[in-house]
């Protein structure tokens, strides 16, 4: 699920990132000649002369159109938040909280994130036109159908040479889904594609950065705009998705056609979206289900000696962090999750709190595990045995982590999940009330029925 | 200046813009199974958890803050229109309407066309902070310079690719000129840059469409998007730019590094700044500029009998069409170029009007131009001999086209090239009062004085 081999990457580039902010930051005003002064001038007029010339030309025209759908603000919720602001940057900033725990979802196909960038913008939109959740539903499976497709047509190239998928596919997500909504032809929702081709959000450089949430938000409201250009005649190429410039090949070597048509229509890639369990990376997802289990089965913190971990090396090349001083540490700690696992029998974000990683007991249970790289463990498993004060050994053996394709949550454990991340930010009365909406969603007349209980 | 050496490229790939099209806006409501609408309600249920969860995550406030500064909308005109719209959406705006005719300005070194991107963002946040005209060319200067500076570390192999490289480094000088004039420090710079980073613009399979001029928009408003989120505390990765999976690395196999260093704070790219003399692709120019010279001769398309005209292999390939029936095709033919620089003595956006396409006089003239691939001259020049009714032939070699780098425009035809832009839409005493403010940009005040003349 997580490669190591983009082709000839540099790892000794110079620092040019903060090169450049001192130069921005620190040059001198008018720190330069006469003559650069002057050019400075002309190509200001000069590019003035541009705009103001084409000032009413049918691209301005379709754009200005596109952009006064947004206002007046306030049109769409923050959801969990009192504000409502333009549909546009609901999308965003609903698109950056819902991946902010890392948290969400994922089509393990590709490991795109699927739902940040497609129900963001699909509900900025329905909010703001009164659609029904049936248009909703519609519009939000087609849409992660597109963005989880183009997604196997590129994956493992595209990820591995450094894009962040969630959002470099979103945006086709997005665009898909509110053209759907927007009930845009099919030559229009060609263009809304086109559109959103030339707006790929995501560097993986930026995991550990609150700009990882940012892509599929971003990414959200580049396809919630892209459909909106598109519905007001704004024109792309037809082909901007497969033509030799075109988006797949310029960012993927990889390009399996036959994904976009395979089965299309009859497989949905919604079938193969899964929920996390444990609000941390999918590779420490086995060994906390494991310590989880092992609680179950009555074992208390404190009779453990120690715990043997053997997982793949690649686990604790990724989360190997034996002792995370914060939550965001402890993300990246497979020994945090196994102690989290065993205390509280759950690792969703509260047990990722500063507070909890420093708790004396935790701390305590976490230098307890031993973990060991095997190869012979899948990515996707985990070999946990607990060795007991007394001498007594509990083995046991994790081939598939709950929240898989194969042991997905159950909807009680989705339920359960979605009280604990709701109901301290809107109370337990309101967090009952939208399951059951969410429930019922394909059958409400209208989502601001929906979208009214998400605000405090 | 153009190639064709993307390596790999598949020319017959199967048309999956149009087939996902079909399917988005064609597939019938709820045309799915059970199984498939219950995975759709536990999506929508556990993605609305995640959002609600993180409402309060400084992500999420640092991104409401920066969106909040958008409002209340109207904030910042639209050139050339009575309209005011938030800042995001007028640099959006003015950014497509800046590089709609193809009529703007050109880094040769990268064939960047810098200011869309750039100027666009800055002027609305110039705006709607009431920023002094000193402030606005400083920012202007350097987000040009980093815009193609990271342009020299990748060109031409990023655009050999199929980036359109105006819109996928424009989006860094949007964001540094904005973070300047904002007045962040290095290191919430280096956070705009890092922002912008994730977010490239564009594709050159989108030329001839609407969408070739919203790269530079777009750059614009993710630019200015990035910077007012740097300065809420949002944050990126401080090496977004070098990285193994950062920008650079992600998008491009040549890495230049030395491009970023090399005299920065001494060499300032705007010097290598060319303005665009006819609006149409800069092949042309050598062709229509040898014969805006005849004409300054004293030769009358009445008395040509033919001309002969000799280009590179590569003019005839882009621009060979003979017989255009509208301006945009004009855009693609040297012999209407031909013939409008010798009727009209120029090749503005109005000389490349449908009407004047096809104008009995211009048909006639463009029919008689015998152009002949000749790879003995340079793509950048043009030899062109007038063959006369009396059998008199008059030669002229190009070398340098007017508006190169060796023959820049004077300042007396970027003066008749703004008003020929602007007169049409502003009438030509506020084209001549903007002129004579933006001669003085540098000593205003306040901006405001001059975007209030760019009003209707």
């Amino acid at each position: 699920m997580v490669r190591n081999t983009q082709v000839a990457a540099e790892t000794n580039a110079p620092p040019i990132t903060d090169i450049l902010a001192r130069f921005v930051a620190g040059h001198a005003s008018r720190g330069w000649s006469d003559a650069v002064e002057r050019e400075a001038q002309r190509t200001f007029y000069n590019w003035l002369g541009c705009a103001i010339g084409a000032a009413h030309h049918e691209a301005a025209d379709a754009a200005l159109a596109a952009v006064k759908m947004l206002e007046p603000a306030p049109q769409a919720s923050v959801l969990g938040r009192a504000e409502r602001v333009d549909m546009a940057s609901a999308a965003l900033i609903n698109g950056i909280a819902s991946h902010t725990f890392d948290f969400d979802d994922t089509h393990l196909k590709t490991i795109i994130h699927p739902t940040g960038p497609v129900a963001s913008a699909v509900l900025a939109l329905a909010e703001q036109r009164g659609a029904s959740g049936r248009d909703a539903v519609d519009a939000l499976v087609l849409g992660i159908d597109v963005a989880c497709r183009i997604g196997n047509v590129m994956y493992p190239d595209h990820y591995d040479r450094g894009w962040h998928i969630t959002g470099s596919t979103g945006m086709l997500g997005a665009a898909a889904g509110c053209a759907r909504l927007l009930r845009l032809d099919t030559a229009r929702t060609a263009m809304a594609l086109g559109i959103a081709a030339s707006q790929p959000v995501g560097l993986r450089e930026q995991f550990g950065t609150m700009t990882k949430p940012f892509h599929p938000g971003a990414a959200a409201r580049a396809g919630l705009m892209s459909a909106l250009l598109a519905h007001h005649g704004f024109t792309a190429s037809p082909r901007a998705l497969e033509a030799p410039r075109g988006f797949v090949q310029v960012v993927s070597d990889k390009r399996a056609w036959h994904e976009v048509t395979d089965e299309l229509g009859t497989r949905f890639e919604i079938s193969f979206n899964t929920y996390k369990p444990f609000a941390c990376g999918i590779v420490i997802h086995p060994s906390i289900d494991a310590c989880v289990q092992l609680r179950e089965r009555g074992i208390a913190p404190g009779q453990v000696a120690r715990i043997e971990l053997r997982v793949h090396p690649l686990v604790l090349e990724l989360t190997g962090k034996k002792e995370p001083r914060d939550g965001l540490g402890a993300k990246f700690s497979v020994y945090h999750g196994c102690a989290a696992g065993l205390i509280f029998g759950r690792a969703g974000e509260a047990e990722f709190a500063d507070a909890i990683v420093n708790r004396p007991d935790v701390v305590a249970l976490r230098r307890k595990v031993e973990a060991t790289a095997d190869s012979g463990v899948d990515e996707a498993g985990a070999d946990v045995t607990a060795v007991l004060a007394d001498g007594q050994r509990v083995h046991l053996r994790i081939e598939h982590a709950i929240g898989s394709l194969q042991r997905p949550l159950s909807d009680a454990q989705l339920d359960a999940k979605f009280a604990a991340l709701v109901e301290p930010v809107l109370g337990a009365a309101k967090a009952g009330a939208i399951a059951e909406k969410c429930r019922a969603l394909g059958a409400l007349p209208d989502v601001h029925e929906l979208i009214a209980m998400c605000r405090p």
